[in-house]
């Protein structure tokens, strides 16, 4: 039986709990069930639904070295039932402390029978400087 | 004066109609005047805030070029005052319209004493194959 959280912020610290021990019950637990839910990942992958979420995190965690997560800057918006929360994640690997990288995330949180729950989560690696170039928007 | 939009949907079609056009004063009255905007264009570069956001769609309009945006998929989360829109954008060039390039964005809309107002924009361009490499989730 998964936890029942209270806020979105519990919700969101367990959330990079589960990232940081590759820990894919509880990830996965912390999801809504909810058609609507997604997860884009930095690479630019993007699962739609619970089971290609669950096929994307799987896949990570099988692959992607231990690494930590600082949350270096979080603004909130909330309304009855639904809040979004935008952090500035500050990831490093544990093998290279040095290593930083930075990457802004959208995470989406809604209310269901259950307590909060995460229905998106939406995170692109930061670059610096102009952004000037002919990019698609 | 801008315009006010009775719904988060008319309020998405004259954001990227704005796009097509590279029309900064009709993108720019679009947005919330709230601290808690932001935009995250494909490249990685992150925008907080009205200022920052007028000069990143300032410096995109004067470089890129000619483009048009199809929307191909619209999965919608609304609560009171605040909604969600999570969408797969088909992006071509006029130029070359057999380069079809696939963004997933996520536009967060609130509303305001001006009607329905743009508070977030965060685009990936997508890519296809394995989510099961190593990156920084």
């Amino acid at each position: 039986m998964p936890d029942t959280f209270s806020s979105p912020l519990d919700l969101e610290i367990a959330f990079y709990e589960s990232f940081e021990r590759r820990d894919l019950r509880t990830m996965m637990s912390l999801w809504a069930d909810d058609e609507r839910t997604y997860c884009v990942h930095p690479a630019g992958h993007c699962m739609n639904g619970l089971a290609e979420i669950h096929a994307g995190w799987e896949g990570l965690f099988q692959h992607m070295p231990a690494m930590h997560v600082h949350i270096q800057d979080r603004k909130i918006v909330q309304a009855p039932g639904l809040a979004i929360h935008h952090v500035t994640e500050m990831v490093y690997l544990d093998s290279d402390e040095s290593q930083q990288h930075w990457v802004s995330a959208t995470n989406v949180f809604i209310l269901t029978e259950h307590g909060w729950r995460l229905l998106a989560h939406h995170a692109t690696p930061l670059l610096t400087g102009n952004v000037d170039s002919p990019v698609l928007h």
